[in-house]
């Protein structure tokens, strides 16, 4: 397999990054687009043996992202990140082509946040002419995103696994904006026996609630101010939870008063669901919840979540936007 | 979780063991149920600069399985073994319950054979009841065997892809026998880039030709007899190839003759296929095949199969039984 980096470009980032004494206290980012390579490193790395945190992304990064990259240099001692806009976890209908794709930005944000190796590898790299073998987790797969988006999450699991496998990371790092992601990955690692830790990053909002994304690149100004009714229903739910609302239906009926008082949006779902099963739960009970939105602005399709745990001590709940 | 040992009778074992002074010259194998033991294991092999060899079994250990081990104690310095009947991998009429457990003589054998470490889980430690995640090699798992046996190449690539990442070894070994499982796990490992290669060693034969299998064991006196037709067929099938046949029908024609004369025996397949699409091919070509049997010998279903190389000089092919 060839070993030659991707970008051209790069040399003259690294020689940017040479000449400035900030970035020059740690060494160049080194990029990688051959799995071959990405393996001899991280088998470098272990042999001596650092902590590898790794943050697999599909780029157009964002503070959520760098999030995740900071956190991650806190906990280990290196910190590989990769971009790869992964083609099967895209339907046939979805924006696969028009996903936003900003590799230089994106390489010079890596290199302020100290991250020492990204993975970039091409889609042909990641999937050869005679790739055959997925990843599906039963049941958790099926509903919410995975219903609205067949396929979807047998491609993430798909490429995570092959991404875990390639980079070799004790830790890795996930927003919990993909909560339902997130959940399917950790069954993963559970099931399959995987030597590693999924962490879960809390989301990273906009001044005004809106919940970072690539995808918020696509909304036009009025769609943009109209995004925030995610966040807005979510904070109702919030309070109406803190204000003593138990019943899931009640809660939904409030969301979708919000949602539906959007001219530009219209719900896709806002289910109430147990945080283990990710199936619709009547009441919040006694252990951990979602609410789970995913709304249509104009043709933008965003999601968001509120996180609820029971307090320790009493009958009222932590809720997490 | 629990680190107990699963078998009581395996101190005694051991300390007949340490009285032999042939079985003395290398320490006590250790038999660990548990997967945190055995990951901690396989971890501090590896910490160490040991390349570990593993060869996953479903007990009942013959010669074939010893080949194997055999061969991991040539070519590396740590030797694992598994002993696991993957209940995930039996179809709802197939033999699970009656398959042969001989789990205390396979214990003797391998020890004797200088295995360093025997993983013996039980299925509730392998899937617990919220296990939800399965691995599918798509189109080479829906033939042959997979149209025979649904589900069976799911099962069998799901409990694999666990025990890899359980006992992370640089070699696994399989035999030619199960060649269209050996062929799914090489497109598994290839797939997902997983850290490890797979050894494919021959098959193993009674003196009269049988393929060894544990499910030779189910034969009576009258079946164990007929059961030498599948061998029988095959080396016909090489005479043919060695005499100049090339035409695929041919071959099969031949094969079903002499099936069709054993009356305890009747073909559930017989095919001729590229070993790597396993495909039906017309005519052998300038690429391997394979001649593949499955025939039911009374009640009992047996495999066994022709491996079938062009030579690299002429137009002639090497034939491996």
């Amino acid at each position: 397999m060839k070993m030659t980096r991707r970008i051209s470009t790069l040399a003259s980032l690294e020689s940017a990054q040479s000449t400035s004494p900030k970035l020059n206290s740690h060494p160049p980012m080194e990029i990688i687009s051959t799995i071959s390579w990405m393996k001899e490193t991280a088998r470098q790395s272990r042999a001596e043996n650092h902590v590898i945190g790794f943050i697999p992304t599909m780029g157009a990064l964002h503070e959520g992202h760098l999030s995740l990259i900071r956190r991650a240099k806190a906990e280990c001692s290196r910190v590989y990140a990769s971009i790869f806009v992964n083609p099967i976890q895209f339907g046939p209908n979805e924006d696969l082509a028009k996903y936003p794709r900003t590799f230089e930005a994106d390489v010079e944000k890596l290199i302020a946040a100290g991250v020492d190796v990204l993975f970039a590898p091409l889609a042909k790299e990641i999937y050869p002419p005679d790739f055959k073998t997925y990843v599906t987790i039963e049941g958790l797969s099926d509903r919410l995103e995975g219903n609205s988006r067949p396929g979807h999450f047998r491609g993430v699991a798909t490429v995570v696994l092959k991404l875990f496998e390639i980079a070799q990371p004790h830790f890795a790092y996930f927003g919990r904006k993909d909560a339902q992601q997130v959940r399917i990955l950790q069954q993963m690692v559970h099931d399959l026996n995987l030597n590693l830790e999924i962490i879960v990053h809390p989301i990273v909002r906009e001044p005004d609630g809106l919940a970072l994304s690539s995808r918020n690149a696509y909304l036009r100004p009025d769609e943009r101010r109209a995004a925030t009714v995610l966040n807005r229903s979510l904070v109702e739910a919030s309070h109406q939870i803190e204000a003593g609302v138990r019943d899931a239906l009640q809660v939904q009926s409030a969301i979708h008063k919000i949602l539906s008082a959007e001219k530009l949006a219209h719900a896709d779902y806002a289910e109430v669901v147990s945080a283990d099963s990710f199936e619709p739960i009547a009441r919040l009970g006694n252990s951990a919840a979602y609410i789970l939105l995913a709304v249509f602005v104009g043709n933008t399709r965003l999601i968001d979540n509120l996180f609820i745990e029971p307090a320790p001590d009493s009958n009222s709940y932590v809720c997490s936007l």
